[in-house]
């Protein structure tokens, strides 16, 4: 039965008619500059634990006012966080997260026996009085805009707000901003100050799920180092070929990304305009490609949708959001379509 | 001054006139198959958290009594170890490893907030009396036969024993095997029961340390499935052209190792013989490709011979021995040679 419903589950699953609406992966191909990176007997040394000095140079100038050494090369963000995680945190700190949450962050608080603080949110935006009320207690801040699972961005108002608490306070200020490039209603804003810590990743803007490149970066000195000293032990360098890989993409023209954001975009207004004409309550999505639709009993609508109908979806229960169900909308349309109707199917009979 | 002192310090440091004996990494290249893989967009996408499956049915083909499912693909073995440990253990638990014992160990176990206890060793064998008094108060046991960073083998009698004693408390035995195609007097007896967890790594045997792919495997179902779940969150699939360079390792001929295993033979007895004219106190490494003589003042030696001799080696303390020093000799013979009369020079100044 569904009991054993979890992410893991359903991550690499494609083929045999399956449409997923799962793991958050575009299904574009990588910029051919990625994809021609062809292996050298270098890629098979071990590298520096930090990563690369010249990617880390070319991050560097993407960032105002950073440094080479204030970078560290990590597999993907998720490896990202938990070095930070574990680079600021110690067994029962509390980490303020907003709610609904990308599923990762409340097991990696856990399994570093910290504890999650929850903020509420409306409609995904963040109620910044109950911001206020908590803020005290945490040892730090995880803040994530466009947010994974409801492709909600936070007002620039409401992320200036918490840079300055944050600041004030002189506590960590963790940022995932992997999907700082796919925004569709503005430009984005990238919170910064002398404890932010950057949560980043070539994954999502640059289609290289699989090559498991991402990144932090901060001011923060002493959070850099720790996170190095923590690598050393837990991984090493991250894949050095993988690394080459993100380097070339650092290169690839900003059409590039223009493109993407583009697609992405057509994709979110199909979907986001086929789920309203299937009567759900949802909000509209404003960056990453996700969206979180309120569904009638969560648990049985994933696992018939994966039994029945071979669509594969993320119960909202991971995400801290028990009544609704998110679908990632990195597909084709006439995949977003098709499943679309199977979504109708279902909730006719249902 | 030599406060700095660290592995990561050294990790990737290469040329400019530098010897290294210092990252336990292969100069020689990766095998033929391995170097001639090409990026292709399939790996691109997430993969299978545990790993591609093709890898892990290569792997299963190699473990007598083994499933595909037993195996979990990691960043390295130091991905597979800190998933193990975080797997089996809680805060306050006591892990039981012997000293000398890999630089990683101690870091680890205590960044996971549990407790190293110390097996005693003569000349880098296990004391079994003090085994046998220690073990009761662990919650696993960690073996690493051949040794880093003592290069010396545990005797078969020995290593029977620690099967039977864990087997008998049913507590975890994790076995860092790294270096079990590297062994220079006998065949590899590698150890195996219901709780036996079995670390292991392609880069020592296949020289793609670079790459980072190790891997995880156990009968032990409950531990497997914890690694798969915890690795979801903190780094999800490893490199998959990574893996596809290690699936095609698996087909490499034997005859790749038993040629490397003769130049490592080679070296080994180059450096064992150079250290005792230099009148080292040394013990003969039968496996991987370290050696750790006794050296007066270590600290002094290592930042001396790095700072004044271009030689990078590693300080004894990282590993628990802290009248010691470690040279790996994974380099070539004339840098060998060049490296001992550097060592030769300093020992007569100092």
């Amino acid at each position: 039965m569904d009991k054993g419903l979890s992410p893991s589950m359903f991550i690499g699953v494609r083929g045999n008619g399956i449409i997923s609406f799962g793991s958050g992966q575009p299904d574009l191909p990588p910029p051919k500059e990625v994809l021609s990176c062809v292996p050298e007997p270098e890629d098979f040394k071990y590298g520096l634990v930090a990563g690369q000095v010249y990617l880390r140079k070319a991050l560097s100038k993407e960032f105002k006012g950073s440094a080479s050494d204030d970078f560290v090369i990590t597999n993907g963000a998720s490896e990202a966080l938990d070095l930070t995680l574990r680079a600021i945190g110690k067994p029962k700190d509390k980490i303020l997260i907003h709610k609904p949450y990308y599923y990762s962050y409340k097991p990696l608080i856990e399994l570093n026996h910290m504890e999650p603080l929850y903020v509420e949110t409306y409609k995904g935006k963040i109620d910044t009085d109950d911001f206020e009320k908590k803020v005290h207690k945490a040892k730090a801040v995880l803040i994530n805009s466009p947010s994974n699972p409801t492709g909600r961005i936070q007002d620039i108002k409401t992320l200036k707000f918490i840079e300055k608490v944050t600041d004030d306070l002189d506590i960590p200020l963790l940022s995932d901003e992997v999907y700082k490039d796919l925004i569709y209603e503005r430009e984005n804003y990238m919170l910064s100050g002398p404890h932010v810590v950057t949560i980043n990743s070539f994954s999502k803007t640059f289609d290289m799920c699989g090559a498991r490149v991402g990144y932090l970066y901060s001011n923060d000195k002493p959070i850099v180092n720790e996170a190095v000293r923590l690598k050393t032990y837990t991984s090493m360098n991250t894949n050095i070929l993988a690394q080459r890989m993100a380097y070339h993409a650092t290169k690839v023209p900003r059409a590039f990304v223009d493109g993407q954001v583009k697609v992405w975009k057509q994709r979110r207004d199909l979907i986001y305009e086929g789920m309203c004409r299937l009567g759900l309550d949802v909000w509209k999505p404003e960056g990453a490609f996700y969206i979180l639709p309120k569904i009638k009993n969560p648990r049985k609508f994933v696992w018939g949708m994966f039994k029945k109908h071979k669509v594969i979806t993320y119960l909202g229960e991971w995400f801290g959001a028990d009544d609704r169900v998110r679908f990632s909308y990195a597909l084709d349309v006439e995949k977003i379509e098709e499943g679309l109707k199977r979504v109708g199917k279902y909730l006719k009979k249902n």
